[in-house]
């Protein structure tokens, strides 16, 4: 049985319900586009996601199949059970009014990927200063290892192109379609998501 | 003036007020031993020090004199203005019981620098799920540039070895001297620091 795909339209964001043991398939349906994913305790949203958790079990910036999201709290929220990507940021902060202003002053500022995940997060008592770094799917930043510089590059995600987590508890998702310009390539597309039941 | 030298005792914490303008000075008296540090804002303590804001901004994980540490809500928290190591990590969070746990089960486990820092936040009125990735003075994790791995490596901080934070805003400050065996090196060490007011 094929399950119904979501659309996130471009420059957009939204908010959903995950049930523990149910599986997030996070595509990328034309390729080169980024898609930031946050997670919270669906029971008590003060236990979140958790860059320097997951980067300290995992020991790699690189994660990918097999490889787990932890809390705050150290417990496992998602765990990643396919990739056709295997490239994925877990350092910078969802894009936001600030990071236009700083990175793009000739733009017209946009409220980001920040301003979309607050909104849709609002109705689940998330506020915006509870919205930390980010899973950023297909996210393409290469860090030297030299000099530690690090740069975003275009994502290396091909049309089709997914990734499959499954929830180790009951979560609230903030799922977005990346607003900014470099971290995708240069242009704004869609994400496509889709929900399968435990 | 030769200011007054505060001393935290091997595998434990603190925390106090910098107001804005004051300098901080985080010394490694003996070498080879990691000081975690938080930052809030002191009038609001959900403004909060972001790993994620300041690496984006910075455009690299080697953080050093020149660069500024930003919070949750893009403004500068810590200008980083003396700097005799230019070694540190803003990649994981505090260790803890659950670091223990997950990298020594062989070992007593510790409360760690994260139940330190609980402990010396409570006061100003922070929780435990408000403990986020912290600026880890002297912490040594390389992270290799092709594969994404990351490893946590002996300080290359020697006796006497310092780095000096100016605050941007009136702080809370949370300061530890690390408890894990592998991020300083395997013996555990006292931290010292200074405030010079502005």
């Amino acid at each position: 049985m094929t399950r119904e795909v979501t659309v996130i339209p471009e420059r957009s964001g939204t908010a959903f319900r995950l049930p523990q043991g149910a599986a997030l398939t996070v595509i990328d349906p034309k390729g080169e586009q980024v898609a930031d994913l946050l997670a919270y305790n669906a029971h008590d949203i003060d236990e979140v996601i958790s860059s320097g958790r997951t980067l300290d079990y995992a020991e790699t910036i690189r994660l990918t199949t097999g490889h787990t999201l932890y809390s705050n709290r150290s417990r496992p929220m998602l765990r990643i059970v396919a990739d056709s990507v295997g490239c994925h940021d877990f350092l910078l902060t969802p894009c936001s009014i600030d990071t236009f202003l700083h990175f793009y002053p000739d733009l017209p500022p946009h409220r980001g990927c920040f301003g979309n995940l607050a909104e849709a997060l609002a109705p689940y008592g998330v506020g915006p200063d509870q919205i930390p770094v980010a899973f950023n799917c297909f996210m393409n930043v290469p860090v030297d290892g030299d000099s530690g510089k690090l740069k975003v590059l275009p994502p290396t995600s091909k049309a089709g192109d997914s990734i499959v987590l499954r929830a180790e508890m009951d979560l609230v998702i903030g799922l977005t379609a990346c607003s900014a310009p470099d971290s995708n390539g240069g242009s704004f597309k869609p994400i496509h998501y889709r929900i399968d039941p435990a």
